[in-house]
């Protein structure tokens, strides 16, 4: 019995990697039909980018797939792959992070950012602390209120980042095109992070009620 | 036997979930030191975050510890496991040449980019459609030489992104501070859907072969 459940598991995992080939063949093709739209300005072309990574290859049977194992493990399965996907985004958290800093340090002893940027830019980081606080919350009460709650204040932060970006991009903004890419890229980190949080919370309620948290 | 080898698992989980929260508080932390040290251009604070992200809690332990389990199902787990972050690695891909294809949308019916601009990003996108064929590859034929060949031609990515940033921020460069700002969010998708091929390659070898591919 234990044989055969090992062996049909592992005619699952070559159907897994030849699934996973698929994937990536697609967002391969993805990858360059999008190039070309970007060097033709070419919208039509744009749009074959989403009919290819809406494909549902791009998504979730292979996930289902992968855990689509026999009971009694399926449940216990479920639990540490999603422990595991916790630790991949918390770990990306600490990396962001970890960005914005490399970001200080390379224009030290100059600030990163000035004026209304650099106060929007606080501001985000001051919402992106409190969301890995309420993440924490999740992560130690099950609480799903409060990983709901994650989804709401997480846009907070993509209002703040879009301000960000109509700012530098404002014909009064005074700032150098150097400002602007690093303002670009500090509202990516921080909107990152914020993705992540909320990711965070969703996979937690699932880990302890096995429930997907409607969006 | 099998009664206490479910319950050792599931005092693991709970072990692990305490660890995530840290893991989480750590986030947290790193997010708000490195936004102060962003907002007083304070190095020794930046120089915090990197010993914050750089504890141990922020990186393997949690996920070694998700997959410390007992033979037999140790080995079948990280399978599933690995299989499971492949998953997500292509799906990122998908993800990134989406947001590609969403630049060329919003500037529609304009180019994003033009002049060298364009053509470094036209590279990055053949690099990566490059990338993405050998992951594939990978996937298909388990091959380490293969593996390790990713990590070379993602050199030449990252060399194409240092190559954009300095061209944008050159005072000899005429495009608006918008042009910079998508070419900077262009060039960090290229970017990270590079990383990502790489990151599929080591995930295959490993499945494979259980040994970490060295860097």
């Amino acid at each position: 019995m234990m044989m055969r459940m090992r062996m049909k598991f592992h005619e699952q995992l070559d159907d897994l990697t030849d699934r996973l080939a698929s994937m990536c063949h697609l967002a391969g093709e993805a990858i360059e039909t999008a190039t070309d739209a970007l060097v033709r300005a070419d919208l039509p072309q744009a749009e074959l980018v989403f009919d290819l990574t809406e494909q549902k290859q791009l998504h979730g049977p292979c996930e289902e797939q992968a855990l689509a194992l026999q009971a009694p493990v399926a449940r216990d399965l479920r639990q540490v792959v999603t422990g595991v996907h916790l630790v991949s985004d918390l770990s990306r958290m600490g990396g962001l992070a970890q960005h914005v800093a490399e970001s200080v340090r390379r224009r030290h002893p100059d600030h990163v950012a000035s004026g209304e940027a650099e106060e929007l830019l606080a501001r985000m980081g001051r919402v992106a602390g409190a969301l890995a606080g309420l993440a924490e919350q999740v992560l130690r009460t099950h609480d799903p209120g409060l990983a709901a709650e994650l989804g709401r204040r997480d846009d907070e932060l993509d209002d703040l980042h879009r301000r960000l970006l109509t700012l530098i991009q404002d014909p009064a903004w005074t700032g150098s095109i150097t400002a602007a890419v690093d303002a670009t890229l500090l509202g990516r980190f921080y909107e990152r992070f914020g993705d992540h949080t909320v990711v965070v919370g969703r996979r937690v309620i699932f880990l302890v009620t096995g429930e997907q948290l409607s969006p």
